[in-house]
């Protein structure tokens, strides 16, 4: 299948963020051809993350703007550029924030994910290939964000950030698999790993930490124990398989002591979700001594100090942190797409709004509101 | 075997500390016979550690005197208690300093060896069954440490702090894997896990230290960096695989940078045997991200606070601390002495001194002045 419009610039709509924290824009903009190691993209649907509103608002970055967001998505190949073989025109591809390059140390290491060339960069507006971006209005350059910007009909890519997926499975569900929900369902499953049988601690009950609870269940933890600030959020966890919930405010002690004293000793795993750091300090003494593993998750404020007596080290507890669930974008995710077709995964419960492209705002505003997990996007009416 | 001293008191000598940091005075001393799930040892050989030295001073603890030092041993059972099934008299053995029960979740556990039951205690003086010494001079008790007290000709132990082992091992020989080295061996060979080819970083070059670059050596490491401040024992390391050297004074930078510099990253594995807390901080965030992994080894002080930047760990670096070398003693310390005897693990080159009993304090003197590796004591002239 050769696309009729390979080579061309395309005409299309995108949903342009002229300012921080100002609305999107639904503007015609002009898509350039992709380079060499990078493909265009149709994007059909895409879900809006937390980390598109963070930068979006840009409170304590250096703002990129006018910038096209979005990076939970999933599409179809329109056109590939020089030198791409793993992927064709017509092939189901989901696009991710960070890539897998296959060359370098960190792709070549089976412990890590953390590709050289293409980890997630939150500063970068524009692609490798040539430091320009390839979007536009009327020749002014609208700036990319972290190698995805699925808030557009098309987009290009590199194709080291673009898994090719099975292209029977539903768009409009597995995209969510983009970035959060594939984030915290490794992080229980690649990184904490919790046994049959186990007790997990899960804190911070958004979609990242659901997707770790779903993990946990996954896994055969017989307890999963809920920790949120937001009691609100304990009713619609028990769908993830959470069968305990602590909210923190209703104790006069650290909470890593009481789930210390429901679990005689603490839990077995537990992964952290808030970036709060004093959450990551409780989620780490909360484990268990001997064989207790703590997993961290949620991105700190850069001036954050984890900080802990050595001895909790001492006594044998472990602690991870992990990036992307420590998938390998490319390698990775197809195999976790079909744990969705194969009905182990269930997708559906994450998704709990779903608006047409030209109300892409209101994502925005159920986030903001704290309402639901994942609001998915229709690109095409 | 039956013992014509079983169900007696056995007079014999031991080295007894009546004062914090006074010389050890040999005394003859009177032994209890063993009770239920207790054991008492003819101890042939014992060495020196810090530990014993760091009790003896007694600073920053409760001191507990008088009480018998020692806990590196090699020995053979004399008698054994009610219920005791696993040894004999005329078993060769390890006392060690913690034990293994095999009942609690601990010891349950394939990941903990830190036993509920036994798990080491400094503070305890008296033998678990009766809350009672076994030692005692014309009536007064002297107190127990560790449950060993080797620094006796006789001493009393509970059965699960005993690992039986090859008859065949030369005691004089394989009596330091009770506590120094396998620690540190363990926390390489068990817990940092290093590749074929890899490279580690090694804090501290003391015995400790230098059985845990013998772990790299024996993993295949290609890189083994020694880090201490005192640059004397950068020659006596190489024997232990040690291949490259780095004081921290050297530098006007913190030690980590200049780790990570050499290594274009950071250290595929770092142990940190020190218990200096700076020492620990460095060790953790001289490992590479993507899959670095720190393990903690020393001992830190009671006020310290390991701190770190939320993200060094994000960037999937692990922590690990390990108690023992994660060695369950009754379980895993006779393959180790059978490392010894296939020569695989070479143990002489850790002792570098050996005084005759009585001359016991001469093996304090030489740890004080930081001299040599391991000092045999010989029990018998």
């Amino acid at each position: 299948m050769v696309s009729t419009t390979a080579g061309k610039v395309i005409k299309c709509k995108a949903a342009v963020a002229w300012e921080a924290g100002k609305p999107l824009v639904i503007e015609e903009i002009e898509v350039a051809p992709p380079q060499a190691n990078e493909v265009r993209l149709k994007i059909l649907f895409t879900s809006l993350c937390h980390t598109d509103v963070y930068f979006w608002e840009a409170k304590g970055q250096t703002p990129l703007f006018p910038r096209i967001f979005g990076h939970e998505a999933g599409g179809i190949v329109e056109s590939v550029g020089e030198g791409v073989t793993d992927l064709k025109p017509g092939d189901h591809v989901l696009p991710v924030f960070t890539g897998e390059c296959k060359k370098c140390d960190h792709c070549k290491s089976e412990e890590s994910n953390m590709c050289d060339l293409l980890r997630i960069n939150t500063d970068r507006g524009v692609m490798l290939n040539d430091g320009q971006s390839r979007f536009s209005i009327n020749g002014q350059p609208i700036y990319h964000f972290v190698g995805t910007s699925t808030f557009s009909e098309y987009t290009v890519v590199h194709v080291g950030c673009v898994a090719k997926i099975n292209p029977t499975a539903p768009l409009d569900k597995v995209c969510v698999l983009s970035c959060g929900i594939s984030t915290g369902l490794g992080a229980t499953l690649n990184v904490a790993k919790p046994r049959k049988g186990s007790s997990v601690a899960i804190f911070g009950l958004g979609a990242v930490g659901l997707a770790a609870a779903e993990g946990a269940r996954l896994a055969g933890a017989s307890r999963i124990i809920g920790v949120d600030l937001n009691s609100n959020r304990f009713t619609e966890a028990k769908k993830f398989g959470v069968t305990e919930f602590v909210n923190p405010k209703g104790y006069d002690k650290p909470v890593q002591e009481v789930i210390v004293e429901m679990t005689d000793g603490g839990v077995d795993r537990s992964v952290e979700c808030t970036g709060s750091i004093n959450a990551m300090i409780s989620a780490f003494e909360c484990v268990h001594d001997g064989w207790g593993v703590a997993v961290l998750v949620g991105v700190p404020n850069k001036d954050d100090a984890f900080r802990t007596h050595p001895i909790n080290v001492l006594n044998e507890k472990t602690l991870k942190g992990t990036f992307f669930g420590n998938y390998k974008p490319r390698s990775d995710l197809p195999a976790v797409v079909e744990m969705y077709m194969k009905k182990e995964l269930e997708l559906e419960k994450f998704i709990t709004h779903e608006v047409p492209f030209s109300e892409i705002n209101k994502a925005f505003e159920y986030m903001l509101k704290g309402e639901g997990l994942r609001c998915i996007i229709r690109m095409t009416a």
